[in-house]
């Protein structure tokens, strides 16, 4: 019965969200989420904004990552996505000084680069 | 073309919600957003804790409303909500420091104080 906070809590707060982990498949960490994307009317997640920080060189930049791509890993209390170095190389990305606006735009951008719907 | 950033970025971040104000349908600020609550796995919003500061003398008590009944109030940029102070005297609520556990009980018996789905 290891986990048992985590396999009771299903609804937990952003706070909890923002800070954990974020791994890849292989289990190399890559950062944690910064930030959370929030599509205002319907209250749905659209993106996870993934901070690496100084992972592969990239110091502070936050990548915009969909939402769908996260899974929630309860053994480690922490999100894994499939991403590798390659993959982030030319991903959408901005300092954490210079949010762009997520419009229709630069949301289709974004999901256009990770193949992912909406 | 007042409210232009407001109507162009319908994709936001969570920090951008929490701390917004909360109005009742006739004008009266109630208080703000503290904090978000998100189921695990959909990522969909499903409570927004609500805090009155002072308000009707609740202290510093928080309130979890289910994020259904907000509504975005673009002209404020806050949120409204259709309470009063009848309906919010015998709310689900709790402490700063005694957040519960937001399984499925809990979950439900929000949901029926306020005749919501879920």
């Amino acid at each position: 019965m290891a986990n048992m906070i985590m396999s009771t809590a299903e609804i937990i707060s952003s706070d909890n969200v923002e800070g954990k982990a974020v791994y890849n498949p292989t289990g190399d960490k890559l950062g944690s989420i910064d930030d959370l994307m929030i599509e205002r009317t319907s209250g749905q997640i659209r993106y996870a904004v993934l901070e690496f920080g100084g992972f592969l060189g990239m110091g502070t930049d936050r990548y915009p990552v969909p939402w769908s791509m996260l899974k929630y890993d309860s053994e480690r209390d922490a999100y894994v996505v499939p991403l590798d170095k390659n993959k982030l190389e030319n991903a959408p990305k901005y300092s954490d000084t210079t949010v762009p606006t997520y419009d229709t735009k630069y949301s289709k951008s974004v999901n256009s680069y990770y193949g992912t719907d909406l």
